[in-house]
């Protein structure tokens, strides 16, 4: 492979059981045999556009600039008032392109590099494979196009012009200052029950929660004791922690335990953190 | 990768948690670094040769022409009345070469290609690692001849020449029509419950069940009623769909449910579909 | 790709459902473009250093020489007495190179290629990316260290050396011969309750138990009657068999059974192999 084979980067919700990831990759090398795709995730919770969304913006600083593709699609063959653009993007800075739904999944990634300056329309793309599945867009019309642009097709030439304020955002609750604390909100509970917040470490030095201090998480069904500490073996087993995750976001956590059970909080709960 | 770069495409029941598709690449690597592998699945359900050989056939006409190396196999290992030939096989279609144990596996996507024209038993090939385990096989026998086929050996030189009529076909059950509606089968339940059966849309036009319509779906223990529709967002959640599914089978679901459980359906199970 | 093309393998406990392991194959591609990544398993069980150092050990032989990258790391982040350096190993035999923890977790894949010869402590490393993340070590130290010495940079450009000496090894049980028969460990028990022991052919032959004669396993809590053969299918279902598997290690099974479910025995647990 030369340092020059373009790259796609590939996350789904399409998990690793059936032979959806493969048939995609099948497409694409049949289109572009010279693309090299970066699995990057395809345990995407189903259909959680918002999972889909944080996960891409926080793994994209690590991806080399390329074609980013991109499917949770739960409107996936819907029509009229269901219906969701398939939508191919060229962002401001780096030049990348991503190719998606249009739902909010690809938003975030975006936003981190500059907003969208092209966009086009891609559901009824020359490059799309017919007849269109309406299950198995992935494959029909996504795949095709990503790999169209990794050969070297500019994005004029598969889609249909899209005025970039037709672009759906993507929603996300904000951390809020209040006078006992900082309010924050479960972004993500991930299979070992650790919590991703939407807060950062300024946020949290903000609110007077320092890192190696005690403190109180209050959750839905009860109030915890915790540290502010950098790693898990930092305390002890059965313990609560916050720590700042990979993502670079605060989360909660219990050291080999899972802070979900032991604080009764799940996906969107609020979670009141303050200085013990 | 140059686009001339040879392709093997894998499929196998080995799953993710363990070394076994890793290794299988460390093999292929090995004998031929320029190959480039493309995973179609290795979550079929374990030695299950059905639904193996029909995710193998659906899957090929997105898969650039090359090796197909495909490894299902109950019988690995086994000797007197219970072996299985291990097969290398050249279809009339695309010249396209299959790997793997002769147990009905390559059946469907030869078929598809025309039907094998040239066939060799590898299970002394030269190419053999040795010793050859008795239940790892993928690693030994299969990846290596699929490796040296990729390298531009012909298939006379990885085995012993085979009568085509002695390779093992794969048999399937078959819709038929009946004066109460179609009678199909269950080929398939993924994980959701959604039900693969064994008709087409054509079939289902024939016996009356058109796009859009009502139809009864009576199956082991129930009898329900659903519409024929494009796509699950068609019917509200919790209702019965009738769809061809990304395989262009006809196949069975309930919007954000279970069918399997809905109709108390499972594998090779009758169910009957008619115009309500 | 050329045939030329560095090759790293990759094994850890990221397991398939979350961005770790596709966020590591990005970071390489960055900085080391023109590598093949060959993932052998990330299925490791968690924080499992002994099912991963045995795992690397037995896949090596398949895999082309290279950089070996391996993460299963409990003390990551972790400062104090709990530290663990972080390091990167060449060999005596094939000039392999190993990045991982300094955990016991690359011990038998480098005894096995007669011992480190040259080891470099790669914890404050030039390659790291910054600010290095107390949970994410495999993403911000070890794949960065790996792609460099794929990209051609030598051992003593990427950390500090380090005395061969000072690498922490693997503490294994060992299978032992008494009066009754051979005292084995449970190594490992894999999904279908399959059970890895700390024996060899070679070992059992000695101790009497010859392929196709009958012997007496005795678990924790019971003693079964079974056979030594060669696969599952030389066995009928339900009936215990002693197998050589495909690490060439003896393994205890019951054919389309659990062998952990039917002797009660599980990881560490001792089982006495006796001729019957």
């Amino acid at each position: 492979m030369s340092s020059a084979a373009p790259v796609i980067t590939f996350l789904s919700d399409y998990g690793h059981g059936d032979e959806f990831v493969g048939v995609c990759h099948g497409v694409i090398a049949r289109r572009c045999p010279q693309a090299r795709i970066i699995d990057i995730a395809h345990g995407i919770p189903r259909h959680d556009i918002r999972v889909g969304a944080l996960t891409l913006a926080s793994a994209l600083a690590f991806m080399p600039a390329g074609i980013h593709l991109a499917v949770v699609d739960p409107e996936v063959g819907a029509s009229g008032h269901n219906a969701r653009r398939a939508v191919a993007l060229r962002t401001a800075q780096e030049g990348r392109m991503f190719v998606g739904p249009d739902n909010g999944l690809l938003a975030l990634a975006c936003e981190q590099l500059g907003g969208v300056v092209e966009a086009v329309d891609i559901g009824r793309s020359g490059e799309r494979l017919e007849p269109v599945s309406s299950t198995f867009q992935g494959r029909d019309i996504f795949a095709p196009v990503a790999a169209a642009l990794a050969a070297g097709e500019p994005l004029a030439a598969v889609g249909e012009p899209l005025a970039v304020e037709e672009l759906r955002g993507l929603e996300l609750p904000t951390a809020r200052a209040q006078a006992d604390g900082l309010l924050t909100h479960v972004l993500h509970v991930d299979h070992f029950g650790n919590l991703t917040l939407d807060a950062t470490h300024a946020q949290l030095t903000a609110a007077g929660v320092r890192l190696g201090t005690a403190l109180s998480v209050k959750g839905s069904t009860d109030t915890r004791m915790g540290r502010y500490v950098s790693t898990f073996a930092d305390v002890p087993a059965g313990e609560l922690l916050l720590y700042e995750d990979a993502r670079r976001m605060a989360a909660v956590a219990v050291n080999r335990g899972s802070a979900a059970e032991s604080l009764g909080a799940g996906l969107d709960d609020e979670l009141l953190l303050a200085p013990a």
